[in-house]
């Protein structure tokens, strides 16, 4: 089942001026940047409550992110849906008419299982399920 | 301080088409909607773990929501973020060098305050800062 929001992802084309911004937007400082290179991107997040604020800056031009900012500019990109099972949840959805981007989950950012739907079939949003490591 | 996202604002065409989708995504019931005068939208809202998803119907082709539908279609609108103040919070970001939309804080659904913050300052994403009832 759908546990709560996981994080949000904003794209932003340099994490060195989004950063200080969103410090100081929401009073605390950044807690890490990782880079994930499956998906072309360093990331920096915030934690704030059970959610986490990814702020998302690509790392390569034919990364999903860099695609993003040169249609759509920066701004919320996508809204991650925590789940217990990636692969049960995934099921669940497209067996109700949902249409996934992943058709079985894969590894994201510390090991989750994750999988991202069509924005198509979500109402314009891009919606990523996940879920923690297996084993 | 920021607490906690209170609300994420999700802009669709059609509430009547858009929350069978959210119930099937979040596999739960629609929590209820709400017409936002002041806004000039219906809102659909859906509380998950510690956050509402609130889906935003313009309700007349003057608002700010049938604008954006207009600009940039459906999809991911607006991030609201808790606090005890709203007065202070919207003192200290604009003091921090954040310009906002609401020079003071106003009232919003279920008599919150709130103050919209100008998201060419805020790395494109659109910001509200909301508060309980005052009293």
């Amino acid at each position: 089942m759908i546990q709560r929001i996981d994080h949000l992802g904003i794209a932003v084309r340099s994490l060195d001026a989004a950063i200080p911004i969103f410090e100081k937007l929401l009073g605390r400082p950044c807690d890490g940047i990782e880079i994930v290179e499956s998906q072309k991107v360093k990331t920096a997040f915030f934690h704030v409550g059970e959610v986490a604020i990814e702020l998302l800056e690509p790392t390569d031009a034919s990364g999903p992110i860099a695609k993003f900012l040169e249609n759509k500019g920066v701004g919320l990109h996508h809204l991650a849906l925590a789940t217990d099972a990636t692969d049960a949840e995934l099921s669940r959805v497209t067996q109700a008419g949902i249409k996934a981007i992943d058709q079985a989950p894969r590894e994201g950012a510390h090991g989750k299982q994750i999988a991202f739907l069509h924005p198509k079939s979500t109402s314009g949003v891009l919606v990523e399920l996940c879920s923690p490591p297996e084993g």
